[in-house]
């Protein structure tokens, strides 16, 4: 049996009874190492206090292995149980979704320990949930590389007045363009986008496209490490977004629609200078 | 300090240990019976199963009481630790919000601890979560009262190739309408919606509109007590899906848009009549 486990957003304090349970009975554990390793798991402290808190070693996979060695993981999977540990929940990324895919064809079971992500918990900023559209990915912009596609669909969540959750680019264990050259494969550090970067990257776009879906006016709320003790939350235009330091990762940022009240008074907690009136 | 807890979908250990150790220390603890009671807490067996997790009880607050006692809830959470537990993550419901904005205006700290909820788990039939538009809500139909605005927003997510999710309806302790005209408070025995109900309002909605938004042919999926042992997942069409009987709540429907090779490969597992191919 391979059990996809979501280990939530903060810390080992964030699995579930179940997950726990299902951990603790697995003759192999494995962590994801690349959808949201910069916020848990990533020090060694992170990795220990999981196991200390299992009673077993957990083994950090990162994208290339899970991708070149899914074979060897699901056959363990076929005649024990088999533990994959997902922060926040199990099907946040496509590669979670390709190993189940990869699991089923080989006739391995799988079960699913749900978890808290940031596509419920951005809830807590007060925009209630079905009130966003499509939700976007923000990549870092290269020197020759700047992609705009998500432009269209910011714009037409705001034309429709709905909210527009924005993920933002997490780079871990990327090959650097010189190793490949080389054939040798090099990493480059880890990198995750801030809100700052995100909203530079965002208000260059609108000036080349300038079909003003957005400006530096327009109200967006910048989260960082949603649902941990430290979580920072601030309401405010992107002009004044940018002039604040969230601190560590992981950051995401939601560009606001129409506001309706409730929406409204909360937002009103979180606004731009206002930032110590927080629930955490 | 108010605590807005998360249970999260099925039973009891799906609380987080952060969930637990905070519900220990509370001095009161009270839980939502109005959102998706259905799902768990409802039976008194369920409720004495949190009791005894917890070694405490809990007092049920149905809408009514949050909504006329929420005053005296948020003074004991003046003075002490107060658990509010909620079914799914805190901020499924406007109820919950509109609770954290009357505690931060009276100057009572909120802390959230999250958890799954449909809003995320719904990533186990394999859609993409990136790839939603705006979810609605079904209503109940009644004779007088056959509401339709949400059409709209499925004709745009379908035009856009993005995913529907369907929240159903549930009524939980609603007054009768023969007891309000008598002046005296009387309760409907508590109903949730059917997938079987819900296509049915949709295809009466889609034959009386008539912009092929979508036909019984356009394919759903039918998700029934998402993230418990017994979960159901079925994908076919609205007239496939009709001869189901999924069970017990809760129920929610996803109206597919453009499906991507992974999502398709996923899908083909839930296919209507390979239900036996689950993952759970």
């Amino acid at each position: 049996m391979l059990y996809l486990v979501g280990l939530g957003l903060a810390d080992e304090k964030d699995i579930t009874l179940r997950g726990l349970e299902t951990v603790k009975k697995c003759s192999k554990v494995y962590m994801e190492a690349y959808t949201s390793l910069l916020s848990f798991g990533l020090s060694s402290t992170g990795k220990s206090a999981l196991e200390n808190l299992y009673g077993k070693s957990i083994i950090v996979a990162d994208r290339e292995m899970v991708e070149e060695k899914a074979d060897d993981i699901l056959s363990e999977a076929q005649s024990s149980d088999v533990a994959f540990l997902v922060v926040g929940d199990s099907f946040g990324a496509t590669t979670h979704t390709d190993l189940v895919v990869r699991a089923k064809k080989l006739g391995v079971d799988v079960k699913v320990v749900h978890n808290a992500s940031v596509m419920n918990a951005i809830g807590v900023c007060g925009l209630q949930l079905y009130r966003y559209g499509e939700t976007i990915s923000i990549p870092f912009f290269t020197e020759t590389w700047r992609p705009d596609s998500f432009y269209e669909k910011i714009r037409r969540n705001r034309t429709l007045g709905l909210h527009t959750l924005c993920l933002l680019d997490i780079r871990v264990k990327e090959p650097s363009l010189e190793s490949l050259c080389r054939g040798k494969r090099e990493y480059e550090p880890p990198r995750y986008m801030t809100i700052n970067t995100a909203i530079e990257q965002l208000l260059e776009i609108e000036q080349n496209r300038g079909e003003s879906a957005y400006s530096e006016d327009t109200t967006c709320v910048g989260l960082a490490r949603v649902g941990s003790e430290d979580q920072v939350i601030v309401a405010g235009s992107m002009k004044q977004l940018l002039t604040i330091d969230f601190g560590p990762p992981l950051h995401c940022l939601v560009i606001v629609g129409d506001v309706h009240p409730v929406e409204k008074e909360m937002l009103e907690f979180y606004t731009f200078g206002k930032s110590s009136n927080q629930i955490s």
